[in-house]
C-alpha cells in the first residue's frame, strides 16, 4: 500500500508523524513524505522540519493519503498547488484522511462536499462553508474520507483505520510495539472534558492557537 | 528556557516529535532539534528524515535535553560522540529526559547509574546491565531525570513534565490545545493490558520492534 504523508510550511508536525508511526508498521505499507516541492519544510513552530522526500507531481497513484494540519488556516485553504493535486490523485485512493485543520484543506479542495468529517476543535465551525457536516468526534469515517481531530488524534484515527486494513489483531500488534497507552496526568483534551475557563481562554485567545 | 531535542540516525521519530509538540508549547520554550552533525537525520523506517538544526557541540548549555530511542540498541549505546556531549551538558541542566529506548543512552552515558528509570517495555530488562533499576511505569522521575516508556509516552512525559514546569492550568491548556483525548480503538498498548498472545508474540520476535 502506497501511502503518501502531505508536508507543507507551517504545518503541525505530530499531525502528521503520530499516524505515520502507526500506519508505517502495517504489512506492505510503502511510505512517502512528499510536498509540493522536494525538500526541507518547515513546522508551524520553527523549530522543527520535515524532509519531504519527493514531489507530489511524482506521487501520482497514492493508495492513502494524510493531510496534517497547523495553525494557519488561510493559507491551507488557498494552497491551490496542494489542491490540484489532491483533486487529481483522490479518484484513485482507497483513502483520503486528515489530521486536525488539515481536513479544512480536502474541504476546500471539494474533496468533502455533502460529508460528514471532524476537525481541530477549534476550526469545526469553518467545516460548513465547504458544505461539510462538522462532527466533534475524534475519529470520523464517511466512506473512504477518514478525519481526525486535532494533533493527536491521528494516532487514534491511525489505529482505527490500521484495524480496518489489515484487522485487529494487526492494529494491536503495532499499538503494543509503540506502547501506545495513554496515561495523560490531567484529562483537559477536548472542549466536553477540559475545565471551563481553559476552554473560554483559548476559545477567546483562538489566534493562539490558530490564525485566520 | 532551552531545550534540545537530540536527533540520530535510526531514531523513532515519534520518541521526540510527541514530547517537542507539548514542550515547544511552554511560554519562553526555545527549542532546537541537533544532532551529533547538523542536517537531515534520517528516522528508523527511512521514509522520513528530521532536520538537525544545529551540532551538539554548538549546544552547550540547555535547561532541557530529550533523548529519543529507536530499534538499533546496539548503536545507541556505543554512540561516544553523543554520550560524550550528553555528560559534558547533564550537569548544567535542570531536566535530563529520554523516551522509549532514549533511557539506555543516557544509562550507556553513566548518567542514571543508581537510579529508577522506565524504557520501551521490551527493553527494560537492559537497564540493570548500566546500574539502573527499571520500571515498568509509563514516566519515571528519579531527581532531574525523567524518563518515558516507549515510543508513544513521551507525550504524556511532556504534560507531567510541562505541568512541574508552569503549572498544571499551562499544562491542560496545552492538552487541550493539542487535543490530547486519547481514544484508542484497543486495549493494548501495555504489556499489562495487551491480549497474552500478542505479548508473547512480540517477545519471540522482539527483533522485529528492536535490534541487539
Amino acid at each position: 500500500m502506497q501511502m503518501i504523508f502531505v508536508v507543507y510550511e507551517g504545518m503541525t508536525a505530530l499531525d502528521a508523524v503520530g499516524p505515520y508511526e502507526i500506519l508505517s508498521r502495517l504489512p506492505g505499507a510503502r511510505v512517502t513524505f512528499a510536498g509540493v516541492h522536494a525538500g526541507p519544510v518547515r513546522t508551524d513552530t520553527g523549530a522543527l522540519s520535515l524532509v519531504a522526500e519527493r514531489a507530489l507531481a511524482d506521487c501520482d497513484a497514492p493508495d492513502l493519503v494524510l493531510v496534517p494540519g497547523g495553525p494557519h488556516v488561510a493559507a491551507q485553504t488557498s494552497d491551490t498547488a496542494l489542491h490540484d493535486w489532491l483533486r487529481a490523485v483522490d479518484p484513485a485512493t482507497t483513502w483520503t484522511t486528515s489530521v486536525c485543520t488539515g481536513s479544512l484543506i480536502l474541504a476546500a479542495a471539494g474533496l468533502l462536499r455533502g460529508r460528514t468529517a471532524t476537525s481541530h476543535w477549534l476550526a469545526l465551525d469553518r467545516l460548513p462553508a465547504y458544505d461539510v457536516t462538522p462532527s466533534p468526534r475524534r475519529v470520523v469515517r464517511d466512506g473512504k474520507y477518514v478525519t481526525g481531530a486535532g494533533v493527536s488524534a491521528g494516532i487514534d484515527l491511525a489505529l482505527t483505520l490500521a484495524a480496518t486494513i489489515a484487522g485487529p489483531a494487526v492494529a494491536q500488534t503495532i499499538q503494543l510495539a509503540t506502547e501506545y497507552d495513554p496515561q495523560p496526568p490531567f484529562t483537559a483534551g477536548s472542549p466536553a472534558s477540559a475545565p471551563p475557563e481553559l476552554v473560554s481562554h483559548l476559545r477567546a485567545n483562538a489566534h493562539l492557537v490558530m490564525s485566520t
